[in-house]
């Protein structure tokens, strides 16, 4: 790299351009994101079409912005000729008002029609995610003619790894690999080869419900077809890969109770990371009062035994975690399916066994170090002790239910997570707390 | 599916042949799944050879288990033929001796080799990741050449959409997609056309290392090669979609203060479970004693203004909230390597000015609830809120650089999560809070 930025300061740059593609397209906008930005706009310009139309689809949008805006209307051309429908779409989705009508002058009459339909689906729909450079056979082609086709049509592909055969109306019929073209006779017909049982997406089905099935077939590219069966685009698995960890990014935050963001964390402005983060904080932080009005009602009991306090942290945090565990479990199982709705009970029943025995050995350990270690009075630790084995199973068994029962209810089990467990945790902990000390220590 | 069960009890058995194989193998699987074992079983010796090992591939471990034990070792023979190798290590990997012995018996004496060199890379790593069923051609091949060898050996490879060249020595010199073989001429010659600047994998890198690779480069398959940079197999993307999802549920169990565990939870034992989530209970329970001791040490305020109990829950889940909000997006972000080590300073300052604003706002609605609405005392209430704010401040800040702290000491950072960062979080709520009380209310 710095034998790069060297020949670039020396204006070498014609050993620049030889150097440059060696590289592979990603490290290649890597390295050009580290220039300044005149300097990657020269170097950018040396590179040859196909290339950087590769480069191009790789970099941030903050420097697609400024690639766009400071070259000439021929070049973008050139770009935009060599990138897939996909790509494109994503791009024009996220540059300002200028830069697309930049880019939009730029393309043909019929691709600006095609472009148009795909804007038009929702967010996050297999719509908006398909790319429509797909190889389409006839099922009365023999295998001969179907690789003359691939071959001629094959150039602006984004895969032919997978070829799919459709009728006169474009109705999916089957699919057939490559592969098994290859391995098959020339004149053997693309019908008897043809798989014919191919799970297929809707076009408005969700990115999280594509993903799922990518990861349930195993499969690398699926189709995407219409109300009428009629084969519209693509997906490929390179573009679910990012889906899948953008999901898990989502229930991330959502678990830590911030709105979910997918812009990255050092690119996020410091008044958008607050607005995340603050709307649930207020939230958490008004039901946490209602805690506190527990202990205020309890205020004669701690009055009398001021000692009562030293265990409300350990108490509540203790449960808290419980609970968080149970809740993250669940949530997990859910977002990978292997749990299910009428699994509710079976939860229940898992997560009190489990309780049962982390409860036991949380209790032992509490009560030999509070009362035969620091020797508390024995009727304080049997408090502690017995709201600790009580409060670690309601934890456990509230923690696994929620998450499920928010599921039911259509929200998102994630926010049944860490901070919102622990608010409802808190307040059965005191609750508890203190009743039985009300009761056992007679007060 | 309900007409297939009733085909099986009707004893129709090519009606359930036929229907049966009209599924995707991943359905069939899950299907059989749902049977009685003797059932199961049956129904399984009723595919075809070929999909019979599709399906068994796809079956749980311990079906895989039921299957191999109830069936002839000729038909064991069957299967094991058709797998791929890495599915066969990975099957010999999860079954207990006897079978492994049963499967070993049946396996010829080169394959059995190779399996147990297979069987020796540490798990985790590309070694015991990667399958040796991969096309490799010379680069002094015409496309015509390399596409009859493809098409003579392709029948068992894995995946044939890049092939390998490789010289004498089993050295790697490049990578050729089937898609420019067939798009190019007959005549040329695969040195040609191959990429040499391929990015390839160590034998030893970690599965997460390489989940990245895969992810940086947009790739469907890479190469694995050893020390000598000589070519042993290749890593398909299907698996890196488990592995992404595995690293994601790894992150989460640890971010909730667990073992990790990649078993399902419905399928895992409840002693287990309890084992798994017990032992960091107990490690937190002790360090939040520690902050009892802060109460402890301050009773004297406490039992004085027996009000500032009440407080204790709010402020210790809001700023816990506050700073697990932190730690989730600096875990998240080194994850996903969006964030580096050498950021730490730029997250600090981030973290702070972030919560200068939310402290602000959390604090104002706190003022306004607690002395404007519920009409405490003046001095309680500024001791409240001004404990609040510093927390706030001090739980973000902690929270975003701990993470990062952890990595550096080659820690996993999702240990910095929530769980932790509340004990934290909490010692410094309540030291904060009774010292502020101890010189404003003058105690």
């Amino acid at each position: 790299m710095e034998k790069i930025i060297k020949l670039i300061n020396e204006g070498k740059y014609t050993e620049t351009r030889n150097e440059l593609i060696k590289l592979n397209v990603v490290d290649i906008a890597q390295f050009l994101s580290e220039l300044e930005e005149d300097k990657s706009l020269i170097v950018f310009r040396l590179l040859p079409k196909e290339i950087a139309a590769e480069v191009f689809s790789y970099m941030s949008s903050e420097q697609q912005r400024y690639i766009i805006e400071s070259i000439t209307d021929r070049e973008i051309k050139g770009i935009i000729d060599e990138l897939f429908m996909d790509d494109t779409v994503d791009l024009l989705e996220e540059m300002p008002a200028n830069v697309v009508k930049k880019i939009l002058k730029n393309i043909g009459e019929q691709e600006r029609k095609i472009i148009n339909q795909l804007l038009m689906y929702p967010d996050y729909s297999a719509g908006s995610l398909m790319t429509i450079e797909y190889v389409d056979l006839r099922k009365e082609m023999t295998v001969g003619e179907a690789i003359r086709h691939i071959r001629e049509t094959a150039i602006d592909k984004e895969t032919i790894d997978v070829c799919y055969v459709t009728d006169n109306n474009r109705k999916l019929e089957g699919a057939v690999s490559i592969r098994k073209l290859i391995l098959s006779d020339e004149a053997a017909l693309v019908k008897d080869l043809m798989e014919t049982n191919i799970v297929s997406i809707h076009t408005h089905m969700d990115q999280e419900e594509i993903a799922d099935l990518f990861k349930k077939y195993d499969l690398l590219v699926m189709p995407v077809v219409d109300k009428e069966n009629r084969l519209v685009g693509i997906i490929t698995i390179d573009d679910i890969v990012d889906i899948i960890e953008q999901e898990n990014t989502e229930d991330f935050h959502v678990m830590a109770a911030m709105q979910p963001s997918e812009e990255e964390y050092l690119k996020t402005r410091v008044v958008k990371l607050a607005k995340n983060r603050v709307l649930w904080l207020l939230v958490l932080m008004i039901s946490s009062t209602f805690t506190g009005y527990i202990i205020r009602r309890f205020n004669d009991v701690l009055q009398s035994v001021v000692v009562l306090a030293a265990y409300i942290p350990m108490l509540m945090d203790t449960s808290g975690n419980a609970g968080s565990q149970s809740a993250t479990m669940v949530i997990r199982g859910l977002a990978l399916n292997e749990l299910k709705l009428n699994d509710i009970l079976r939860v229940i029943w898992k997560e009190f066994r489990v309780s049962l025995i982390v409860g036991a050995v949380l209790t032992i350990v509490n009560f030999l170090r509070i009362y035969l270690i620091e020797g508390t009075d024995l009727n304080i630790s049997a408090v502690v002790c017995m709201s600790l084995f009580i409060t670690v199973i309601l934890a456990k068994v509230i923690g696994g239910s929620l998450p499920i029962i928010a599921k039911k209810l259509r929200l998102d089990p994630a926010i049944m997570a860490s901070p919102f467990i622990t608010t409802i945790v808190d307040a059965i902990v005191l609750s508890t707390y203190f009743t039985l000390a009300t009761w056992l220590l007679h007060i």
